[in-house]
């Protein structure tokens, strides 16, 4: 997290019920994305807060509130002259939503809305935090908060002086970019990892068929990925493949220069160690087979702790990832597809139409994709300003961000070296010079932005 | 209305229901205001059509649309190198409204719907309409028209390069302006047209409540103001003062410098006309009362044609309005007072508590008075662009208007001796030279908006 001299960093946790900053990445099965915050907030060092939050902002006939949580660390607040960060969240408790999980509440659950919960906060803290009520405000987030922040500052600039967006794939939306980057950029990091490993998981997809083309090699298959329940079925088979890709596209986004414990433990720059299993494509089926599963072990097993290994646990249907699937089938329509050349899974083309069926079929909604760039600009956003957004080369998400200036405030910063928002997480020895310079510039904006507030007011 | 060499004009009628361009005089028991429109289209220029419209932007439990009617100018249109005037409107046809008044409909007329709607209708168009997929669009406005046109600038700037915002009382929410602005301006429009002319209204109250004190008083008042329901109780001469003080307000809306049928047909200068009645404010009670009905009858009679007058007749409760005062009663929380002192109307307090109570017991909504400054920025909207602000002199709501260059491209026009958007009205032989000076002005913004797009494009 970055610090400011003299700063009162808020967190703020999601809007009505939580969606942890997970993003879709649904036609290879998974909807699973990068969590939005780096590190668990340490207790001693945060407040937590409750404010009564309207549940419809932009309506007049729900007149409910709820208890919108909020972190407060102000060790570093100075009454006089102070600034504020404000973390737009991405994850929070969701008890709340656990309790009332119909589409009627679900209503709710919007990125406009979130906004506005942001704005009323804001205003709340600076009426009742001493010496808070002219205080610059700057918006940080990342991945889906990361988003939230851009658009925090494009549509509510009376609120907030400027914003760092970060990892935030604001263009994932409708043909902005095409459809195959995201899978594109994981297979890079998997070619670059160790040679003829992309390879190695291309064609792993046709050994799976053809081993599990026999209620032999189904049980040989269960057998040889530990898996806890067997492979029963076709679908099974193609959980098994889902459950696969999703690993593969979370290891690009936590391949981090040092030992982490992000999404699951892991060993620094994982995917070169995953990428030692990975050499030969070319091995018989079984063998490359085993290759892969000693692969996905490194992602779901690395503290030797688990004794089977589970296809749903990383798509899992858990309620806390709930929100972000409402919200995939909503607003945040984000096509994706591969095509077994440019990248190294099975082919698969963007569906709209299966999507949005499913979507109907789970909650009775039908997803807007043009909705979003529509309300937020797409890439026509130059007329807005104060806007860092922030990259890693190495994360999939990347190829939805903005990587180039827009205008001399809307600026791009690329970290060549980096993962999903590794400028976001604490600093470690291990930091490549890149991020280094990127958090350099962001605070050297981010002052910019103050001092330009203060001469105004 | 406002014409470009080579343009195409949109005229958007309204969100969901159309509500009329009029604000809330509340406190003195009137709810009419300015209307939204110079002019009505004339047929033959305008062709009308409909575009189905998401009920809600903003949730998608509701996936219902209605037809939302627009209306298209394009005998000017120039298919190569055109521009788009997009009226952000304010009347229309209440029908669909009327067969479905219940608070569960009326919860998406918002201001954040109606911008809404013009965002995804112009896309609409621009993708449909040959030649305009990249004409700049400049939305234009006036009352809350110009509200909208102003606020649309704000928050889609990739939709419209600029707008024009007349007479747009932006700032007549919470305190932004002091409460007794609007009949401030009012009582000076009287005070400027006639000797003691603002003072034989204040006086008149006086004379009202003397006079109606008794039964024979009453009689006597019914049949001096030609009323076609005689008063009865206290509360009809309650009904009866707010109907007056009404009608001086609209007066100082429409004191335009020619005969003008906008809410009534009236003579040029009407409040000049009105006051060659009201010279005397030491007169006797009745003496004087009888001259405020001639006063009025200015007003309501002036075709000659009335045999008696209505005191429901200008506030009333038509359904046209009905979208207006749920408004009012949400989002649009205008707050106004009088003193007596410094206006030539009896002593009224804003008061909140009383407003929001009846706008529960009319909706059952409770109005939100600080959301219009917490989502539109209140008077922090420096960081925004291309707004033209235009304001009459004359009109009372140029007190809530912006009537200072905010920054280089925030800029405010005002036209001493305009009455309610003035500049909007076609041209006339008595127009002042202020108005034909703030056209010009507000061609020449326009045309470098245009011009700096197609630079960009």
């Amino acid at each position: 997290m970055l610090r400011l001299p003299a700063l009162l960093l808020l967190l703020s946790l999601g809007s009505v019920c939580c969606p942890p900053g997970v993003l879709s990445g649904l036609p290879l099965g998974s909807r699973r994305g990068p969590p939005g915050r780096a590190q668990p907030p340490r207790a001693a060092l945060y407040q937590t807060r409750y404010f009564p939050q309207k549940i419809d902002h932009f309506g007049f006939d729900q007149d409910l509130t709820f208890q919108q949580r909020y972190l407060v660390a102000d060790q570093h607040w100075r009454k006089n002259n102070g600034s504020i960060l404000f973390y737009t969240g991405n994850e929070g408790d969701i008890t709340w939503f656990c309790n009332n999980t119909d589409s009627k509440h679900l209503n709710y659950l919007t990125s406009e809305q979130a906004l506005a919960d942001f704005a009323i906060l804001i205003q709340h803290l600076k009426e009742t935090i001493p010496g808070a009520l002219n205080a610059p405000v700057i918006a940080i987030g990342g991945s889906y908060g990361g988003m939230l922040a851009a658009w925090f500052r494009m549509k509510y600039p009376h609120v907030v002086v400027g914003a760092l967006a970060a990892s935030a794939p604001i263009w994932q939306f409708e043909d902005l970019v095409p459809c195959g980057t995201f899978y594109t950029i994981v297979t890079n990091d998997f070619k670059k990892s160790g040679q003829r490993c992309s390879e190695s998981i291309l064609n792993s997809w046709g050994a799976i068929n053809r081993v599990s083309s026999t209620d032999e090699g189904l049980k040989w298959l269960s057998s040889a990925f530990h898996l806890c329940s067997p492979l029963k079925s076709k679908q099974d088979v193609a959980v098994l493949k889902a459950w696969l890709s999703e690993t593969w596209v979370n290891l690009a986004m936590v391949n981090y220069p040092y030992k982490a414990d992000f999404l699951q433990p892991l060993p620094a720059w994982p995917i070169q160690v995953v990428c030692k299993f990975l050499k030969n494509p070319k091995l018989p089926d079984k063998l490359l087979l085993q290759n892969v599963f000693q692969a996905a072990n490194v992602y779901y097993n690395y503290s030797g702790a688990a004794s089977c290994l589970n296809t749903s646990q990383s798509a899992t249907r858990n309620l806390g990832l709930m929100g972000w699937y409402y919200q995939a089938c909503t607003e945040m329509v984000m096509p994706m597809c591969t095509d077994g050349v440019n990248d190294m899974f099975e082919p698969r083309k963007w569906n709209f139409h299966v999507f949005s069926e499913e979507c109907f079929k789970l909650w009775k909604v039908k997803p807007r994709p043009s909705w979003i760039p529509s309300v937020y600009g797409g890439k026509n956003i130059s007329s807005h300003s104060n806007i860092i957004f922030s990259n890693g080369g190495l994360d999939p998400w990347s190829g939805g961000g903005v990587t180039r200036n827009i205008t001399d405030s809307l600026t791009a910063i690329v970290i060549p070296e980096g993962a999903h928002h590794l400028d976001l997480r604490a600093s470690n020895p291990s930091d490549p010079k890149s991020v280094l310079q990127a958090r350099a510039l962001e605070v050297q904006y981010m002052k910019q932005w103050i001092e330009k507030y203060r001469h105004k007011h």
